[in-house]
């Protein structure tokens, strides 16, 4: 059995972890931080019936000797110091905030406005894509989980980029259900206020989240600068992401063709759902699970072959997006059965 | 035209009260206060287009002279100093506070925990439960509004209390969508939280609301003592309240009898609707309107005779339960067709 | 008073009309038509008290003779043989189904796939864009009422169509509520597979809503053919619409110049609520009522001056976007104030 | 590994089976029926990867040798004949219909309205509420599942009735997700309809779930005859019941007495979540697990110790309510850990 320290357990991913843990044959909890909690129990922060007491993220520290692996689900910045700290005695990392998830430290600070304070700890980082990055994370020791919107983006559309296929210009909508915000009280994620709504926020090519996509896709085969221009909108449902999204391919390329690419590209991957023809993805095809669904379908039902197509990616952002990709990683990085817990 | 001042008007009822005013022929806002939000616009806190100045409440009482009608949308125990400053003015007031509901300042005292610091002006008030009280509020100028919970069960009761029918105790399941718990941002309120989930809350013989049950069906036939046992639970819609209510009926009075009792009680009622045989009162009955709407079911349908009933009563707590319903009190204290700005 | 019959009263926007007739100081319902339920009370298939007799299609074009105007909620290519009736009799018609919507019969065999059988009454149709076509809709006898998807991206996009500033392409990803469905019973639109969830469908170019962005946006400003990449997606609400557009506009056109253009294009409007920078439009801001919200947003927040920009707007698809217009309609095509019955 | 074979699998609760055979470590589906859907696969009726070919009830049948245990997720009087023919094969049989829950078969006939037509097999079923009937369930090859309702009223009352502290009249009003009436297309489960709603049905003493309650608890300790006052409620929400039980225990019985019998009575049970003082059950103490939640309360703060009290009970209908206990119970009979898959 291997041992996990889980930091920042009150909100909804350290929720999802500890839970996930429950059924995984061969991780269990040793211990559970939380800032604002500390001296609860978890079961007092949580509608859950377990009892582990909730630490301080200093008490986490000083027991990194307990435990295999440390799983961070702290907002970012607040992860760099806690990363320092546990690599040093040598644990497994899984860090759910975006602190390593940009391997340069110049992208950070544009994209996040503050300097990165650790730029020596980024190389040894491995971005934790697992279906695109599963050589890297094997055996890795710091492992960067991704974001919970750069997931869906880039699992739908990597196998276009990879064959070089992605127009220079890609539109992405995307819908993300509330969790997304994190545990919090902010008046706009009150029930009355998000329920029977939809909120469009940051819209346009300076989301943050667009870091992500660029490090994925823009180097997947040879150097690109695609566009992105990303919509977010707050959707009322518990959980959940679709990103629609708008692609135009090279004349000659076919939705076969396309069809055939996303097969070949994730046959034999367990979490990967590629829809037929004609269905589309929706929240309920990934919802609870560790899978992202895709469909295909071309703009126009007369001419099929393009050359516009609309993508469309699915996850349960609190689990692909967040703590099942970290299971999934933390799986990968000692080698064990990649699915385990996940099912 | 009358002119309406609302004091608080960033909360959730008294954006209902603007929006209504909207409609109403013969009443138009004058001011409108905001603690938090003075010097912004009404536009900028709510999703609506009217761009009314929030002032403070001190601007409001300077004000008061402009204004035919003041609508005080405060906490409890925050109205009173500003019903004394407006009362002096001679404008009405229709207070939506619980501060000045209970007829007697010991009751006041024993369910919301402080005594009253204005006793003198309790009996110069009226409580505004139209249907029951239309001919106190006619011509009234201080109005304290029903709270929402005991409107619904006051309203379904009160022809079986007045005709001497109702059992010693009552058991009142109450339910009501998160609104009624104002504009606020605890974490139970969060979407996250409340959606997806049913919470019972206060439940027992000691919720705050009973007070008005007492005062209202204690009362209207003679002295009782009827002993309320009444369980919120938080629902997760926007709005809506309903009650479900457990009561038993003297022998030989039939289900006919109680039907004919509550046809008879509103007779011509515009805002309540009284269910046929067969059919439940719910939510959609009411919502978005100033209507409450009964509904009476034999416990045993094989012997319709009772002697247990379940009535089931439901209102939208924003509007019956709250703005609607100081409208209503409005229309009634000036003597204009009450069911002006109302349908 | 007027007076008025509305065939096809047992869906939402047969309700609707009803309901926002109670509150229409000038409209009163005459008849109401039900194929299904005709013989019961339009309390017996909703829930509200309104005891209307339902009677059959057949029986209301008999009673033409007792009502000012008819509004027709019959499903496409059902309102073609009552619309002839109607307007033989010289009443008001204003039709909620796509039959009429269409100037060019050409336009309805290949959006509808089956031929017009009524084309000679097409010139006697006017489209009821209110805020677009209100001359012509005054004095109008026979109006066909736009869908909903097409209102939300022709009121969103005409300023800049009227202008010459809109792209080619134009993508527009819209959201809409369940109740934009019908009220039927098919198993996609159940609760349960509906509520947390999220559904593409029908996208690409060819969804029949595409026929009226074309008819419009096509035609405002001399000939053009603007594409329209149309995605609706089933969004877990009762109702409302959101248009999320991506359009690019020509050099030289400031973020300025088209914020004036609509303000503009939208002056004295009383249903256009124009966001200011910095805000989107949001299904709250539309909810139960006749408005239709826009915002207007670079996708570049360094580079604001263009050309990129996302135009968001949205309504509620039962009110604006179905009855609430078609009674602006009938107020304007009668020449009382426009918006009676309507805040 | 064991083999299962599930007949019905298109409706809520046989997806569930399905689903979590997948987390199962010793159970695998072996074939699965459809009577709609023959010839389909499992994803294509379901938002799932799985593409089991769905046979009619007739092939499983034919295919019973093949597995170790059949889950019939079939309507009630459905079951008979499959269960007639599948335990002459000597395979597991449970039955989530209610065909076998009641040991009289008079008391079928009284609850149901028909004649029950096997009961000659009534003696060899074992009805399956593993926390009480555990002992039982061991090595039986006939299982009855039983119902969500009574599942929470019986694991919410059991302590008090085997204590005989249960007073004679029970009030029971339970609250249920739209999944308890099954995958179907009833106007009613519509989405537009039960959103935004609360609606009651069936409410009082002759609902048919009450069977379930009175042959578990006016047995468990002598011969008792509880009436069970029971109002079921359509909640918005996708699953999960919560009954809110109002009980008198007997003069000198504490509100620590009785936390204490239940303390003791479900010591070491793996799926009971007994709350401490001062909280409430709740949906999300339940959802998507198989746990029951019970929460005690005294309806007095003032007078703690009675007599009346308010018994909370959740669970997920799905699961602990249907598929999750029929796992348990499978797991119980075979004699392998109880939890397995249920984590």
């Amino acid at each position: 059995m291997y041992k996990a320290g889980i930091a920042g357990a009150t909100g909804y991913t350290g929720f999802e972890l500890v839970q996930m843990i429950q059924r995984h044959p061969q991780l269990e909890v040793a211990w559970v931080t939380s800032e604002n909690s500390a001296g609860k129990t978890f079961s007092e922060v949580h509608a859950a019936p377990w009892d582990y007491p909730l630490i301080s993220l200093q008490e986490g520290m000083a027991r990194a000797g307990e435990v295999d692996v440390v799983f961070l689900c702290l907002p970012h910045t607040a992860s760099i110091e806690p990363v320092r700290a546990f690599q040093a005695t040598g644990v497994h990392v899984v860090d759910l905030s975006a602190d390593f998830r940009l391997a340069d430290p110049a992208a950070y600070q544009r994209w996040y406005g503050v300097p990165h304070t650790a730029p020596d700890l980024l190389p040894q980082f491995v971005y934790g894509l697992c279906e695109i990055n599963r050589a890297q994370i094997a055996g890795a020791r710091l492992i960067a989980n991704p974001g919970c919107y750069p997931t869906s983006v880039n699992l739908g559309l990597y196998p276009l980029a990879k064959a070089g296929w992605l127009s220079d210009q890609v539109i992405v909508d995307s819908k993300s259900g509330v969790s997304g915000a994190g545990r919090q009280t902010k008046l706009q994620y009150s029930f009355v206020e998000a329920n029977e709504n939809l909120t469009p926020y940051n819209v346009g090519v300076r989301h943050r989240h667009i870091a992500e996509m660029e490090q994925v896709l823009n180097r997947v085969n040879g150097q690109h600068t695609h566009r992105f221009l990303f919509s977010p909108h707050l959707l009322p449902v518990n959980r959940g992401i679709l990103s629609t999204m708008y692609v135009s391919v090279p004349q000659g390329v076919t939705e076969q063709m396309i069809r055939d690419l996303y097969a070949e590209t994730y046959a034999g991957e367990p979490f990967i759902h590629l829809l037929p023809a004609g269905q589309f993805a929706s929240l309920r095809h990934t919802a609870y699970t560790n899978r992202c669904a895709v469909s295909i379908t071309s703009a126009d039902p007369m001419q099929p072959d393009g050359p516009d197509y609309i993508i469309v990616a699915t996850l349960d952002n609190l689990i692909k997006g967040a703590s099942g990709q970290a299971i999934q990683n933390f799986n990968l990085s000692v080698g064990i059965d990649e699915t385990l817990g996940l099912l």
